[in-house]
């Protein structure tokens, strides 16, 4: 029962706030304490964020991608976690550290496990993405358009 | 009870074929097809292999770091999957392309989603690893032996 209403809220949460950029959506899904608990390169690896917090990680994160979609590959529901297996794309609108707007289709795949608690709201996550990919593609759409 | 057994059976499976090398043990746990689904940057993926070819891989995979050690963070079982995440390190002790061995510790993290079939045993893979990470690791290393 709860792994299929957790699976169904992470399918909504994703879509609402990554994929559509409803950052005030994250009030029915996030708790009132974040924990990013393992996440390789992204800026708020390790933090502990509150719901502003994590909306403006939602918003500094879509700036560079405003038409982001993540495509489910899987979820993975056990005890108080669900496990999601994702491909992601984006069109490169905003300038990134390095790499100016290339107008270019950016692809990434990651895994991501996020913890529940008991009214089935997200408290953190582990999380590993392809970064390098992401970096090869950043690098190779720089050098085709000097 | 499946969820239980799979966990145990995938813990015993590391330590044994990965961890300490002993890659004949893949019989126990190895399908007769095993489809590398989804592994971004491993020289195999996409592919099917059969108990030989799995055997090389983990001998090839192995050979640069034989001292590898996985240090499981978590198992989530649901349906015929069993997700691990986990943290590695190794000792960089053979040469990889464009960096001879360093003697140096390597470390790396990733999520696996292993499929099993109905005599538990696992059918294939969908893996993120940050390679970004192990590939600045690599390249730190490099320039401080230069």
């Amino acid at each position: 029962m709860n792994a299929a209403l957790r699976k169904q809220r992470l399918r909504a949460f994703i879509r609402q706030v990554w994929d559509l950029g409803n950052s005030a959506a994250a009030d029915d899904y996030i708790a009132e304490c974040y924990r990013i608990h393992h996440d390789p390169g992204d800026p708020w690896d390790g933090q502990s964020l509150d719901l502003a917090g994590y909306k403006d990680r939602v918003d500094r994160s879509r700036a560079a991608f405003p038409d982001q979609a993540f495509d489910i590959q899987g979820l993975f529901a056990d005890g108080d976690h669900v496990v999601m297996t994702w491909l992601w794309s984006a069109t490169h609108r905003g300038d990134l550290p390095g790499f100016p707007a290339s107008g270019r289709t950016i692809r990434m795949s990651g895994a991501t496990a996020y913890g529940y608690d008991a009214d089935h709201r997200l408290t953190g996550h582990w999380q590993i993405t392809d970064r390098l990919g992401v970096y090869q593609q950043l690098q190779a759409n720089l050098s085709a358009t000097r």
